[in-house]
């Protein structure tokens, strides 16, 4: 196989947690696009990864307004039960916005002989798309796949993928439909 | 000092080549601002650095649509005339979109004992935002300064600063002008 | 607390198989040394972290004569029973040599306020030390606790510790026993 | 071409400076084994890189003993005249002791196609060792150079190239003479 998946932050204290009721509500919309895609991944082979929040209490990221939330071994940093990973899929924690910062996400893909990174979850501009840029850096083509994505508000993700649908990194970057995915054939 | 400002991408290739006229410019439009900015910097002491793209001709951002431009060791990757350096600033070399990725700069900012990062340049929704996020990553806040900032279009650029305006990660990520970054008093 | 204490690889498969005679009868040999250590560090209240070989099949390490183990997601890569971890005790995978390299250790080492990085386990020359000279390099200060390292080897032990004792980066790098870390009092 | 020869820190102030005399006139002593490494390398096609130190005045690294030296900008950090880089070979700063640690360096190599890194300078336990260790993390075959490499006193060199001659890790790090490396055919 050539292409992995990644699932951005389906986890528990982001998508059930009533203290951020708009993120919440959008992340459970896609729940059922991403089920379609993994779905497809797991029919054609491809190397599904869900890469997780994992904070510790004093971590940077909680100096602004953001409260603490998705602490590494508590029950919040566990994949939401509808998107449960199947055995031999990969888990991974993430420190930070990217699922490649401080992590051997690549190590990973480049040992699968990977080339293409197809990114869902949430949200649109921050995580999701560190992770297609960062994918990109590291020498992946990245798909952010739109109907797999969301934000805290439908807006503000529909304004992050026509942002990035037709950037001077295209097609290395590029914004697709799970359809759309399925049909472009990214492992020819 | 404790502030530090990148200025991202502001060189030849970039600036005064015709290939990309868009790009070209909105980025001249930007030069009195950023004139600006440095002269603040250097009032006050902060820590100037110019982060400009150098790639090597066959590297992985090319393999898209993307020409071969910025190569390092051509008189392209220097910093245009406009903004040139004092003695003592730093200049330094990127392969990618953030300033931070395979390079020493959070170093660099941890020696000068660094927390607030100002960022410049183009272009505002891919080497700017990289390098603005990832300096979050990396454990410092970061302010895009809007009016020292352009992409391809007056619109892209303007939807990009908006998205990011007000992120779950405020106020460890802002977007300000430079009067509000001047009267904010990053440095007390 | 501004100590951490890193033990390197005391897991099944490098401690209990009989497929490399010499390292697991060396690294039983260190049991007892750890086990005093994790008391100490316990009673003054210093991080616990095991970095823990972790890898995939098809991993480059194993391109050369070294045969697949410590295989992510066995039991195998699991610390000994002998050191078992406390609750609330890091555990973490890592890729390669190095518990630094592609892992948000320096992370963790920065969110505790940690200043001194204790490494003990296997084996010295290659695990341990790339550890300890790469917590020089993310700006902690290191120390070998030679009674608490073993190699394949008593001899390679021996000369490793001989080696890295007096350098140039002495006290950033020190090769102690760990009676003399005790009376150095690391954390006045 | 397959393979680069990394030059480590054969800069002025390593090698020409009265401050550390055993350093210097061992550094002096693998200058012929070094041209004649060059000779091969330029015939062959060899990519060749010169990775020097280059810090700044306040780095972690000066916390300890080690005076501050090779500073960046000053002509410390230029490479002996008796190695002088040919145009088109690359002039690397490096700020801490591998080759790769917050450089590009892995991305250069890989752009080039490069499989086999030959290690030489100095010095062999420090500086040459973890950029040959780095260089097998990030997927290289090492070579550390044995008539090429030197420590601060011959023994240590010596002991050095000893304890790695054969490791766990053979043949992805090996140690081997330049005559060696020649007869071994590393671009087969």
């Amino acid at each position: 196989v050539s292409v992995a998946v990644i699932v951005v932050d389906m986890i528990r204290d982001n998508v059930e947690t009533p203290g951020h009721l708009g993120m919440a509500r959008e992340a459970k919309a896609i729940i059922p696009g991403i089920q379609r895609l993994l779905v497809t991944a797991r029919q054609k082979g491809w190397l599904v990864v869900f890469a997780c929040d994992s904070f510790l209490p004093g971590d940077f990221i909680f100096q602004g307004r953001m409260r603490p939330h998705a602490l590494r071994g508590t029950p919040g940093v566990e994949v939401i039960d509808e998107l449960r990973p199947q055995r031999g899929e990969m888990v991974m924690e993430k420190r930070r916005m990217s699922a490649f910062f401080r992590t051997d996400l690549d190590l990973t893909l480049q040992v699968h002989g990977i080339r293409t990174v197809v990114v869902a979850g949430i949200s649109t501009p921050v995580c999701v798309l560190m992770t297609a840029l960062d994918a990109v850096s590291h020498g992946f083509r990245a798909v952010i796949l739109e109907d797999c994505c969301a934000a805290h508000s439908p807006e503000v993700h529909q304004a992050t993928v026509d942002l990035y649908r037709n950037t001077a990194l295209r097609p290395l970057l590029s914004v697709l439909t799970l359809d759309q995915l399925i049909s472009s054939d990214p492992e020819p």
